[in-house]
């Protein structure tokens, strides 16, 4: 039997095919399993460089995308770097600002919610006593993030809050996940 | 009195300057306080775009940037999206990474030890039944990450583990960070 896809775009979201794929998951759960991927390379100082191109998910490798996305990092010139981009510590409120704003636009999309515009603003706080080794009782990372979202749309504030805790990057930061590092050493010529 | 500056470059990291900065972290602790921000825009679908430019730290806002770090974050076909730029659990993995790269740099460069190359690769987990709302006991985030450096140094892997330990985004993804999240929500035309 064949099917046709109904193409109704809400938010910029192909909802016929949105609701193809969560069925296909629905029916198939082991193709929910996804695999993410990124590379590093240190350059000097603070400044360091990321390619991320491929990924596995829906039972293969995804290899789409022909080129990688290359990401700098590096810091200010208040912590010692050469500031030729966002810090690591900014990168995050990138991922947690881009991904709260996705799975509000897919998840409003989902239930036929329009929306008409999203702007964020978002701060952490961090005390690099932390980061310095100078007190234990100090964290190294983000004490608080806060987050204000003006949001144009005709569904409440409680709704648009639900449906961007869907998020992936603020379930990362607000919840532990499991990091294991291994390292293999090379000795110096 | 005056004091002349020793610069040292280790990892091409300045350790004169920063052993004066944290001399001067040590003496006034508030001067650890900082404040990172980013501001998002939605554009369409799963494409949106921050800007980073200024920070709260050291005493004063930190306004030596004159333009602002533009970053995309979009999702691949898979996802709906126009991959214009990688996806937001993809630029956790980019911020994981240089956040361990730079804190080991920095830290072994305090302690004199000497890198020639850093290389890093990653890889997340996820089980997107969470994220689609298939399944409560599947979490949304990733469920796990793995890491594999190869650092050529005189160090030990085990000192080499420790001194990337000290990043604030292994910190941030390994344990809770609380986010608060207000909502402004404007009606459509």
């Amino acid at each position: 039997m064949s099917q046709t896809t109904i193409h109704e775009f809400i938010n910029g979201v192909d909802v016929g095919r949105m609701g193809e794929n969560v069925e296909v998951v629905r029916c198939t759960p082991s193709l929910a399993t996804f695999r993410f991927r990124a590379t590093n390379q240190w350059i000097d100082g603070g400044h360091n460089r990321s390619s991320i191109q491929n990924f596995y998910g829906g039972g293969q490798d995804d290899t789409l995308r022909t080129a990688p996305f290359v990401l700098d990092a590096d810091e200010p010139p208040l912590f010692l770097g050469t500031d030729q981009s966002a810090n690591p510590a900014e990168f995050v409120l990138h991922a947690l600002a881009a991904s709260l704003t996705t799975s509000l636009v897919y998840h409003a999309a989902a239930r036929g919610i329009h929306i008409e515009s999203i702007e964020s603003k978002l701060e952490g706080d961090m005390d690099v006593q932390g980061f310095l080794g100078l007190s234990e009782d100090v964290r190294k990372g983000f004490q608080q993030i806060r987050v204000w979202f003006t949001v144009k749309s005709d569904a409440s504030a409680e709704e648009l809050e639900a449906l961007m805790k869907f998020s992936p990057v603020y379930d990362i930061v607000s919840n532990p996940v499991p990091v294991s590092i291994a390292i293999t050493k090379q000795s110096t010529n």
